[in-house]
């Protein structure tokens, strides 16, 4: 039988239909309230925005708030993911491209974020299992 | 009357159009032929990457021939982009979307590749000169 990857989910995330889904993948959830990220296993820690999220939070500062604490973590040889879900084209939120895009340079500029995207949450938990395992390799090596 | 950037472009990007749509954002194309990446200015290398072509770079090898490129320029200080235009659902080259994104995480662990995504050309123009400007910020720190 295939083992099983246990994965830490924020309490909040809700998006507890990436468990069914996700179940192909080797991957489950366990929800627990996380501090720093939407998803940790062991020393990773992912940072998950629907894209429409990602552009509210740029708004509100959120965004910056979240990715100081992150940058904190690293100090602790925490390894830390960005993953926006949909394209800017696919937003909701009331905000002009060129500030999601900047706020994007920023973040692998001046913060050193490592930023992914993905068109779905299908991709997404495929995403948290590549990286997973590939943390994993690097950390054996 | 505002500065304008002048960058280098490959001639082989044939992307003349961007040219004329980025004359908004400040932003000038000198066509030359680059050994590295499509687009340089300065210290700042970019390869820009149409969704299709960055499927079919990763599965005919030429990605990863133009990342160790990219690699060796950074122990020389450059610092190297990857901007891939398109959404991964967008794509006609016929490859997995596992693929795309099993390689997208390995840009960003093995080979810490800044990589940034987009929808279109004008939101590529964007970041190319945002790029610019904060780079250009950093340096005088």
């Amino acid at each position: 039988m295939k083992k099983e990857i246990l994965v830490k989910m924020d309490d909040r995330e809700g998006a507890m239909d990436l468990i069914a889904m996700s179940s192909d993948e080797g991957v489950g959830f366990i929800a627990k309230r996380l501090k720093v990220g939407d998803y940790q296993y062991k020393n990773i820690i992912i940072e998950r925005k629907e894209i429409s999220d990602f552009c509210s939070s740029i708004l509100d500062g959120r965004l910056n708030r979240q990715v100081e604490n992150m940058k904190k973590e690293e100090l602790y040889g925490k390894e830390c993911f960005i993953i926006v879900v949909g394209s800017i084209k696919d937003r909701t939120a009331d905000i002009h491209e060129n500030c999601i895009l900047g706020k994007m340079v920023s973040l692998v500029i001046k913060d050193g974020m490592r930023l992914l995207f993905c068109d779905d949450d299908f991709q997404f938990v495929y995403l948290l299992k590549n990286i997973i395992e590939k943390i994993g390799d690097k950390d054996e090596v």
